[in-house]
């Protein structure tokens, strides 16, 4: 399945993705199984998964909105936001994350390198990102998050894919400015709005694991990034039961597994992200995730 | 005034602290004045902490509970925890906070060191930190942080102190060996629990800053730090002005200040906490916060 949030009148409602026998993808309301609550309520609740499934077969297509014309939001709210850095091979340490020191790529790191973000940088699908007056060097990491489903607390490796709900896709903003003020990258990962999340959340009985998906990061409408998720490091049920031992992930709590490296082109003609460009991130099976960044 | 969020049943509501003329401390609850929102709903509304000041010279102070006979909850829930590193003069860099390469102390640092915990950190007062099975090496540190009260968006040094509530004691435990598992302090920073916050908020019409006042933290009944608030490197308007360029700050979010060094002593003879023992952080003006730690 499909699941977003969509905006009505600045009420999130969850929402699954129908597509009809024209192509056309519309929105299925699912109150019902939420009491009008957020679709992390949805996530952790098999039940009312499965009468989604069913709602979804028996919908009557004609008569739903089209995807097009409603407003998405972030699909959940995650309050904790856990992200990878390094954690796809070619993605070398100084490339950039920040400053670190040594020589070694990433393949030689004992241990994932993981930062947080914090609850307000998430944006929706349709948010543009806004850079505010102090940032000053605004950069995109496309990434595939993965939405924890049920509570997981200290779960064995072998079970850990029981806890995910799915995966969207993540745009990990950085102002490499503050970034790199000090040795914790937190501030530039943190700023407002600087998490665009997003469309919809594909679920595991869709999409059961990463294994060789092809993802592109378009920056205004040049490829810059081309990679497959098989170049992944750490992998996803590693990563839920390693964070799992010490954070208890809950429902709606996001992973982003890390960015490819840019081609060697776009590096080295890198520059900040400037009032009114546009990057997309595009992963097999998960759609696109495109945003709009201004001043 | 002291505020607090009492814990009843589960249910957090906010309350404040009435000193008696026999000296005792007992809990007014303020359910009228946030419609049995919480505290940081309080904080935000400027007419409702003056009908709180109203309530509290009008209390019968006799027909409340004591103030030892409640629970405490933390007195706010942030979204937002920002930590800083080395804002004490005396606190160098390597002393801890992780690995940061260069002999340079805090002093020379062009910008704050500043990290971030995720919400699941936060603790009550009365809250055990539960050391969970895969930390290591669980430590210690004394801190005041800073509430919000009003929504800080892109503030100015001269107008920021309007935007804090009070402040509270903060315990920033970490545990060292994930902390020191790569270039990110983040997972050592972020375990459940591991930010018990408390016991109350003195607000800004009783302590309107944080000039002078003396600080000690006790590890099972020994002093390990003695410092005074006037070694602190960037100060509270500073970090507020500073924080809120990129980060909109909401009503009970916090910015704890740092921690001081610990004595010469203590730091060549410090060990990871073991089960059952207490760290006792003490500040002139903010009362104590007792934390129990166990496995």
């Amino acid at each position: 399945m499909r699941l977003v949030s969509v905006d009505i009148d600045g009420i999130e409602r969850p929402g699954a993705v129908v597509t009809g026998p024209d192509g056309v993808d519309r929105v299925l309301e699912l109150r019902q199984f939420t009491g009008a609550g957020s679709l992390a309520l949805l996530l952790a609740d098999d039940v009312a998964l499965d009468l989604t499934r069913t709602a979804i077969g028996r919908a009557d297509h004609a008569s739903l909105p089209r995807l097009a014309d409603v407003r998405l939001a972030p699909p959940v709210r995650p309050q904790v936001i856990l992200c990878l850095g390094y954690n796809y091979r070619g993605h070398v340490e100084g490339h950039h994350e920040g400053h670190v020191d040594g020589e070694t790529g990433q393949d030689a790191l004992p241990y994932p390198n993981v930062f947080v973000k914090t609850p307000n940088t998430i944006g929706g699908p349709h948010d543009r990102v806004v850079m505010p007056i102090a940032a000053t060097d605004v950069d995109y990491e496309g990434e595939i998050a993965v939405v924890i489903g049920r509570t997981a607390q200290a779960v064995d490796e072998s079970d850990a894919m029981s806890y995910v709900a799915g995966y969207t896709l993540f745009n990990d903003v950085s102002d490499r400015g503050w970034q790199d003020r000090s040795s914790q990258w937190a501030l530039g990962k943190s700023v407002d709005g600087f998490g665009p999340l997003g469309p919809w959340i594909v679920t595991t009985d869709e999409l059961p694991d990463l294994g060789g998906l092809q993802m592109e990061v378009e920056r205004e409408g040049v490829v810059t990034v081309r990679a497959s998720t098989d170049s992944m490091v750490y992998g996803v049920a590693f990563l839920v039961h390693y964070l799992s031992q010490i954070i208890t992930l809950q429902p709606g709590d996001i992973i982003s597994t890390g960015t490819p490296a840019r081609s060697v082109q776009a590096q080295s003609a890198h520059l900040p992200l400037a009032d009114g460009e546009t990057v997309t991130i595009r992963v097999t099976g998960l759609g696109e995730l495109t945003t709009t960044f201004v001043r």
